[in-house]
């Protein structure tokens, strides 16, 4: 078996996959009820929230959108912070559905600023939303985004709209807390099943701007989505097979407890940094404070092909790591870890790098076993 | 194990169940682009197209929203033809996204009579597409789509967009040969695996008015797919779960010959016809002809509490059927029977209805062994 180490789909323990292969039942039924019931009240502490967590069959992206259709309506402005290809995303979504948005770039593998984000919003007062990725996949960046929602929030009152595909179950979002308006992630990255799933959280707020809401929506649409969310059914046919793996890896996720799954997640970011670094490679990201604990960009050293490296990774060990999306193709590499990954996996995948750079011809340093 | 026999999710073999419990790849990786472009070209055999058939992870509702989204610009005229819950919703969707919807129902358990659709064109000579449902999974009836896109397509030249949710891969479905444009299906019926994916064929004439389309799009968007289509990926990450059991069954289904597995469907539907009318039952569509080979509707008979049949058919035999929808809840209980079935589970579903039926008071026939 391969070790699955791209920033998702991520490898599914083997009893969520036992699970995800169960034969169907009725969604309109008892059985589904009880799991949908159960799925939502698990969804809420993993996300530590009160608000209703939707859940929608569709990608991560869908989730995105679904957030923007319900938010946003056309003409309203938004402030988008972004880091990367995700964060991008976020902004040509938006833009599709006719809101107008102000982009707020930083240069790829550095952080947004919460100061800047300050004063974009000083600028334009008139922003209804900002949208933030929690987690930039595409550079392995993490931002702060606890301080990011204190500005948006705390001092400017603007919906936040939160990319948390990458982040959420693996590293601190506490979207109360923080009063984080809508939460949106993905079912194949820290909750560790299949894709095809989207975990959406939606704030008392964020009720009251998708009721006003005039963007067309119907299948990503917040309020069918709530009709049918006390009753235990999804108003369309739902992923059961994805429900039955989320049902079992809530279990679990609970059961390490999320302190101690995003202590897991910070141990093996740690190793995957000093590792790489102990190799004589150098990280994406400029500030390692910013270092994702989920994926880590790492450099390709000048004079090594990228689509050669990830090749022999694949070809010879059975490492399957991404390459860079966009202006990053060929001068990054992405390893995930994030959801169920152990130090062994990560052991792995350095001895697995040290061997084909060699054979690349870069000089590394010996590999530290953690 | 119950006897599952709604109208979708259907039950899946055992062997898909095992292959949709299959580790997660990389879905911009060889493996993933080797399973869906095979899987295109086998799907362009089921839906007996040239057309590409997209891939989207969704259910049906979001494989009809993408047909609406990237053919009908805002005050585009749209006839929807419709005989029921499902064709009703296309209306809703088409109205959603600005469409101005002239709308063609006929009564509950009444097929769409293709002279009626003409005189619609007729009097609408502005109809930029015609909406039809194929096979009405709420009343049980299958439209004459061949008459119909006769009329739509040689007579008007107008796009034809059919939901063949709950027929394709069961009834025949000729998508070149009857000039079928938009043509939405979904994994959950016909193809015999888990819900979560929607495939969709789009005929160039389909495509020339997505160019020109102006409703925004961005998940559901065609263009989107397409580009991705020729490389063996998808735009956004797919169900790779659901994809790993497309691939077995459409294997299964091409090896069974589609001829053969109409005729099986064609079989099954006429047996459980003449047992329900043996037990003295009615169904509900008025005109047998047009009597469904996926989805039977029986008429509850007088005296019997619909609620009750459906509980006792599923507490006491593990049967499990659905009821009526809207205005036939409590009058109709729907009998599934598309994609793995046989004669042995009707059979089973034939028998625990007289016994269920006897126990509610109502005087039955014998069950005529098949």
């Amino acid at each position: 078996m391969p070790n699955l180490r791209v920033p998702g789909p991520t490898p599914c323990p083997e009893d969520v996959l036992e699970a995800v292969g169960g034969q169907m039942i009725n969604h309109r039924g008892p059985e589904f009820k009880e799991i949908i019931t159960r799925a939502h009240g698990r969804l809420q502490q993993v996300f530590a929230t009160k608000n209703d967590v939707l859940i929608m069959t569709t990608s991560g992206t869908g989730g995105m959108e679904a957030a923007v259709v319900n938010v946003l309506s056309p003409g309203d402005k938004v402030l988008n912070v972004s880091v990367g290809v995700f964060g991008d995303r976020f902004a040509q979504i938006a833009e599709r559905y006719g809101a107008t948005v102000i982009k707020l770039s930083s240069p790829l593998g550095q952080a947004a600023d919460p100061a800047a984000v300050r004063k974009a919003l000083q600028a334009n007062p008139d922003v209804k939303a900002v949208t933030v990725t929690h987690n930039e996949t595409s550079t392995g960046v993490t931002n702060d985004l606890e301080a990011i929602a204190k500005v948006v929030k705390s001092e400017f009152g603007k919906l936040l709209v939160v990319d948390a595909i990458s982040s959420l179950g693996c590293i601190p979002l506490l979207t109360d807390a923080w009063s984080c308006d809508v939460v949106a992630t993905a079912s194949q990255k820290g909750f560790m099943i299949p894709p095809g799933l989207a975990f959406i959280s939606v704030s008392p707020a964020a009720w009251q701007a998708a009721e006003k809401n005039t963007t067309p929506r119907f299948y990503f649409d917040f309020a069918r989505h709530k009709s049918y969310y006390q009753r235990g059914q999804t108003p369309w046919t739902p992923a059961v097979s994805i429900m039955y793996g989320l049902d079992l890896s809530l279990d679990k996720m609970l059961k390490e407890g999320m302190t101690n799954v995003y202590a897991r997640h910070a141990r093996i970011g740690r190793q995957v940094r000093e590792g790489a670094k102990a190799l004589g490679l150098q990280l994406l990201p400029a500030d390692e404070r910013y270092a994702s604990n989920t994926v880590t960009a790492v450099r390709v050293p000048a004079g090594v092909e990228g689509a050669k490296l990830t090749g022999l990774l694949r070809q010879e060990h059975g490492v399957v790591v991404a390459g860079g999306q966009g202006p990053l193709e060929g001068k990054i590499i992405r390893i995930g870890h994030m959801g169920y990954v152990s130090e062994a996996d990560i052991q792995d995948v350095l001895t697995a790098l040290k061997a084909s750079l060699t054979k690349l011809g870069f000089k590394t340093s010996a590999v530290p076993t953690s």
